[in-house]
Order: structure tokens, then C-alpha cells, then sequence
């Protein structure tokens, strides 16, 4: 039974309370600052856990620290529906990434008790841990570990950016049991899991744009990535070395972004294909650069993103055809670190189509939308555990204080989630 | 009278001998470093001065710290002519870069000396100071003064880079009348002067593609620069910011410089028209930049060169119209700034073809060549004294410790300008 209007308030002062104090206590004079497997984190699950219990929620902390909070479903039969997402925030970033998805899952289940009333299904609350690669240069660390998809060598091998220590050190001293994460397999069967569902908000400025409050995710974008590129030409006298004789850096890759930028044209405005790249880093070398020497060398970086592992395995392809043709061409080389990547991972259809209802009979204006960032939801999909995500409008991207998600945006995106769970038992699944 | 070979074997002994004790005397142990108006530079001064003195050559020295070492004509009644050239050299530089013209009309005058007879116009060699840019930001000062045509700001506007001191400080330190220089107006008549010919290792790889010891400059290119132009876009996630809402600077910036590149192109191989392009650096934040960031801002320069001066203002036109384009319809915003530039300097015609007649007669295989590098001859053509400048085959370019130029080619230099010297006073003047 859906929980009426009022109990979905009850549950709303809930979320915006925790919300505020939460922010107050991590803010760190810029932004707010909450440590993967550290203080901020950990503050925050301390304090969602003390609204948990008031709210008489069993709580269960698995061996990666990740905490459950579960009201328990109306048929035990029934395997479990996770509402899941992070409280780890980066450096001086905003309040509402990743912690508005787990708020509005309390705020959800804080609904269901004041109703007095249960959902069919069991419906499990995860803060996970670790999320933000912002920390460790790792990403997904908690869910992973749940799923047993974690790579091993991280555990030692990534450090925090600001201790320097690894994180299996940061783990264990946060309380995780490091041994059974470097046992490997996951924590619980991810064929146990019914489905997850993910609030968050959106990264990007499409819902702004189109002035809807709701998108409904139709799946996470895969990614092929370079870290580092580096072209080498040769370094010359601005006024002497001619056209034909030069090798430049800095025009060989102007060219290969340029054709690169193309083919993105291309494939988005003529195929109506799925693709976003960026070459977020471009640099001469400041020790060798001026105003009238000819670049000899160029440092960049390459990210590919498309819900088509196609797509990228063409976009990649076609970045190292036309290195290749443009060192020939002209006479530069250039080197790759290995490149590496995620898979695209679509969202369940049949949630898909049910948020899709749920919005429809609650009114809420919604459009389906892409996922470029990654999220839990994408290894939980990767795991084969049928997934949704649910975004709020958010202005001013992510991962700065200045996020903007207004409350009312985030009560539509509760009242859908609330929807949802409510519902999701009676749909047929495809 | 052309000195005979004889003769000129005798100066070239004094040119080798001197080029290797200066060579000696300030080396860095990396490269060689004679600083404008510094140590290395009065180094080399005095050790030419020493020998012009054994070769009986009067010295004067002008206000400016420029030497005169004269080798007085047959008649008196005719304007002196001018073999110039500078000691200084960048820090790590090459020995023969500036040097080995003074050297070669060194040996020249020494030839003459040799044989025992004169020409018939009084020659003059110049010692020329200051001519880098790489030691105060300010390029051939010692001819500026000479002629009147230094930007007197500079005096104290400009530091040293290694000392942070003013070059007015460091002028006067080295014993210039730096009153005289700040009263401007030239140190000598530019109309009283007959002539300037300058002999210079090619800065470029033209000569060595085409396997030819001399090159016979038609003119020194003018250039049009802007030191620093930034580019604003907008930060954002690079998996959230679609095509059509991001604002790239790296693509903002690669599209500008491939559209000057095919600019470029079309100039050259289709019009024939003369011109280099440079943007030596191109740089997004360090501080900002990331591989899953669109970068929100790039900072690039920008150099042209060209013989023509309409060429260098269509080049100009072209780019900053480019750039409103680019704004405009990618949501970036470049700012510049002061577009600087100096015109280009035409080498005397009847120079020009002297010198090929003395090539033709001397058996010395050569070519006529463009400079694209900046050189104190084109400051003398610019003050109305016809100019010309004989270019040495050189591997590996300058300003480095690399430079390639074989003795055999100087050798070659040496004894077309000592025809010239000798010959020169017969031409017909257009």
C-alpha cells in the first residue's frame, strides 16, 4: 500500500533534517568534505544509522563497512529490494551527491512506518561505501567488495590522495574486515537480490534544460579511457623551421582532437548514436615551451563515454587510426599508457517501465535520461541484479559546493521512489 | 684586390683559433653562455678585441658598448661598409650562433691584412651587443641603440632573467653611457653608413635538406605574436556535459589552431605565399584539469612570420576572426593579449645579386633563403641602410649546444664575403 501524502511528509522532515545536520557537520569552510572509508564518511552513516533506528530499522554492517538498514517485507518469501547509494563526497564538494539517495530512502521507509502500513517485498536501505574515486583513484569500492567484482590489487595499491596510505590501511582502521575483502568473492548472492534502486542527483544540466524535475535512467554509460598520451615532434626555431620540415606537437594533436571532435558529430547528430569525449588535458611541456619555439611534445588525455560498447570500441579504433596516419603524415610519434574501461550498463526495462507509470500516476514530470557518470547501480547491474536510478534535477553539475537540487525536486523524486516500491511487486517482469 | 687563397687560409687560422678559445673560455659545461651585456659577452669582446689590435684594426668602442674594429679603404671619400654580428649567445646556446660573424669578417679583414693590400672602401667590423632576446626579453639592443630605434621603456622595464635586474643596471655595470642611450636619437648617421652585411649559421634545416654550404638571405620575415591568449569554456563532469551543452576549451582551441594550420596550407601551397605559424604553448589548468573533467580553460600563443606584411595582417584577421566564430558558436569567450610585431626587413637587391655573382665566380654552391629567425641586419635595413646577410649551413638549429656548422662551410662563408668585400664597391646601385 502506497503511503499517503502526510506519511510521505512525516518521512520528508526526516530526510531534510538529517540533510542539514549531516551538511553542518561535514562542511569544511568551502564545501563539504566526507573521506571514503574516513571521518566525514563515517559521520554520516553514524548518523543516518541513530535516524534508522529511531525509526525501528534492523541495521546490519557487512565485512566492507557498507550498512544495511531493512524494513522488513509483508511476504518473507520474497527476496529483498535494495534502495542503495553513497555518503563519501570528494574534496569540498556538495552536500547532495550520493547522500540524497540514501535520505530518500529513509524518507521512503519513514513513509511506510508512519502509514503504520509495510511493502509487500523486503526493502533493504545500503549506504555504501566508497564510491568516489576522488579519494583513493578507485571507485565503487563497497559495492564491489559487496559483489565480489572488487580487483584485489587495489586494496594495496591505491593510496588516499592526501595520506598517501593504502586502502586496505584506511579500511581496517575504519573497521572492515580486510581479511574476507581480500578473500575475493562477494559478501552475499547478488541472485538473493531482487532488484536496486538508486536516487541521485542528475550531473549534468539536461534536466535544468528541459525544465523537468525527474529523469528516469535508461542506463550508465561504459567508458574507454587513456590516461596519458604523450605525442613527440620536435622542438625547432619558430621563424626557421618551415611547413614541410617541422614536426609540431601541438598541430598534430589539434588535428587529432579536431577529427576526433568530428567523428562525435557524426555519429551523435547523423546516426543518432550515444557518445560524449573529452580530452580534458592538452599540455606542452612547461619546462621547454615559449612563444617562438615549435612544440616538440604534447601530454594529453582521452575519455570515451557511450551506453554502445560499439561505439566505444569504434571511437577507440578510430582515435588510434588517425594517431597512426598523423604520425606518419607527420613525422611525430605518439605513445599510450594502456587504455582501460567499464562496461556500459543498462538499467532494468521493466523498472524503467514502471517508474515510467509511477510518474505518469503521481503526476511527476519526467523525461528518460542517460547516465554519463557511473554509480552502485551500474555494478549492481553489472552483476546481473536488475537495476533502476531515479535522477533530481540538480543545477550546476556535481562534485562542487555548489550543486543545487532544490527540496521540492527531491520530494517528487521521494514521492516516485515511494511510488515504486509500493509497486514493484505487482509488475511482470520481462 | 681579392686576397688569394693564401691569404684568406691565414685569417681563417685567426677565426678557428679565436672560436675555439672563446668556445673555451665560456663554456657552461652544458652548452655556451655569454650573457647581453655580461660576462660571457665582454669575454669574447675583449679576446676579439686582442686580436683585432694584432691585426693593426683601430677599435672604438660607441656608447653603447658596440666595437668598432676598422680596416681602413683606399678612399677615403667613400662610405664605410659594415660587417656586423654579435657575441652574445643564450644561456646554453651554441658557440657559433652570433660569433662566427664576427669571426668570418674577422678573418676577412685578417685575409686582407695578409695580402698586404686594402679595398677601396673602409670597412668597418662590428662587435654588436645584446642581440638575444633570451636575457633581458629584448631583442637586438646594441643595434637599436646604435640607430636610434630602441624602445627606451625597456631600459628599465626589462630584467635580466637569472638577476631580476633592469637592463639599464646592467649596461651601465658594463659601461655604457646609459645617458647618452636615454636620450635616444641615433649613435650614428644611418645615412653616412653605405652598406651592412651580416654572415650567420642558418637557424633552419634548409640548407642541409638541400646539401648546399650557403645560403644568400632575401630578406629577414616581420612577425605578428600575441604572448598570451586565454580561452574560457566551462568545467564540468565529462560523462554529464553533452556535445551540445559543453563549452570545450580544448576542442575551442584545437578547431582554431587546425583552421590556421589549413590556412596555412593554402597560403603556402596554393598561393606560394610566404609564412610560418607557431602556438608554442597550449595549456590547460594543472590545477583544474582532469581526465574525466571538460576543460574550462586552455592558455596558447601565438607567432606568424612572414616576408609579406599583408600576409602577417591576414594571418591576424583570419585568427581573431576565428576566434568570434569559435566563441560565439561554442560558448567560449578569448581574451588576448597586445598583439605585438615587427615588419619584415627586405635584404638590398643589388647585395642579393652581388652575392650570387661572387658564388658564381667563387664556385660556391648556393641558394637564396628566407630568414625566419630575427637578426640585427634587419634593424639596419629598417633604418634605410641596404642590408644583406650570408647564411652558413648549420645542422641541428640554435640556441642549443647541438649546433652543427662545419668549419668547411665557413670556410665557404669567409671567402664569399671576402669577394664581396673586395667587389662590392664596383656594383651599380639600383
Amino acid at each position: 500500500m502506497l503511503p499517503g501524502q502526510s506519511s510521505i511528509d512525516a518521512g520528508l522532515v526526516v530526510a531534510r533534517r538529517l540533510l542539514d545536520a549531516i551538511g553542518t557537520k561535514t562542511f569544511d569552510g568551502v564545501g563539504f568534505t566526507r573521506a571514503a572509508y574516513g571521518e566525514g564518511e563515517q559521520c554520516a552513516h553514524d548518523m543516518i544509522a541513530a535516524s534508522a533506528r529511531d525509526l525501528g530499522l534492523a541495521i546490519r554492517i557487512d565485512e566492507a563497512l557498507n550498512m544495511t538498514m531493512t524494513l522488513q517485507g509483508e511476504d518473507p518469501a520474497l527476496s529483498p529490494l535494495i534502495i542503495g547509494s553513497h555518503a563519501d563526497a570528494v574534496p569540498q564538494g556538495g552536500n547532495f551527491d550520493g547522500l540524497a539517495g540514501i535520505l530518500a530512502g529513509l524518507a521512503c521507509l519513514a513513509a511506510f512506518r508512519d502509514a503504520g502500513n509495510r511493502p509487500r517485498r523486503t526493502v533493504e536501505l545500503m549506504a555504501i561505501r566508497a564510491e568516489e574515486s576522488a579519494w583513493f583513484g578507485a571507485q565503487h569500492v563497497g559495492s564491489r567488495a559487496l559483489l565480489g567484482t572488487l580487483d584485489q590489487r587495489i586494496l594495496d595499491d591505491a593510496k588516499r590522495v592526501d595520506t598517501g596510505r593504502s586502502l586496505a590501511d584506511h579500511m581496517k582502521e575504519a573497521g572492515a574486515d580486510i581479511q574476507r575483502i581480500r578473500a575475493g568473492g562477494a559478501l552475499r548472492d547478488p541472485r538473493a537480490i531482487h532488484g536496486y534502486v538508486e536516487l541521485h542527483i542528475e550531473q549534468g544540466p539536461l534536466l535544468v534544460a528541459s525544465s523537468l524535475p525527474i529523469g528516469i535512467v535508461t542506463g550508465i554509460r561504459g567508458n574507454r579511457r587513456c590516461r596519458k598520451i604523450v605525442c613527440k615532434g620536435e622542438y625547432a626555431h619558430s621563424g626557421t623551421a618551415p611547413r614541410k620540415l617541422r614536426h609540431d606537437a601541438v598541430f598534430a594533436v589539434s588535428e587529432l582532437v579536431t577529427r576526433m571532435d568530428e567523428l562525435w558529430r557524426v555519429i551523435e547528430d547523423d546516426e543518432g548514436g550515444d557518445l560524449v569525449l573529452t580530452f580534458g588535458r592538452f599540455m606542452t611541456d612547461p619546462a621547454a615551451h615559449a612563444v617562438t619555439t615549435v612544440p616538440g611534445e604534447v601530454e594529453f588525455c582521452f575519455d570515451a563515454r557511450s551506453h554502445s560498447t560499439d561505439t566505444l570500441a569504434r571511437v577507440e579504433h578510430a582515435l588510434v587510426a588517425a594517431m597512426n596516419e598523423i604520425a606518419v603524415r607527420r613525422g611525430v610519434t605518439f605513445s599510450c599508457d594502456p587504455f582501460t574501461g567499464d562496461a556500459p550498463a543498462a538499467m532494468d526495462r521493466g523498472f524503467q517501465e514502471l517508474l515510467r507509470r509511477g510518474c505518469e500516476e503521481s503526476s511527476i514530470p519526467a523525461m528518460p535520461i542517460a547516465s554519463g557518470a557511473g554509480h552502485d547501480a551500474g555494478d549492481f547491474a553489472a552483476a546481473g541484479v536488475p537495476s533502476a536510478m531515479i535522477f533530481v534535477r540538480n543545477d550546476k553539475g556535481s562534485h562542487n559546493p555548489a550543486e543545487a537540487m532544490e527540496f521540492d525536486d527531491f520530494v517528487q523524486g521521494v514521492r516516485l521512489l515511494t511510488w515504486f516500491v509500493a509497486n514493484e511487486y505487482k509488475a511482470s517482469r520481462p
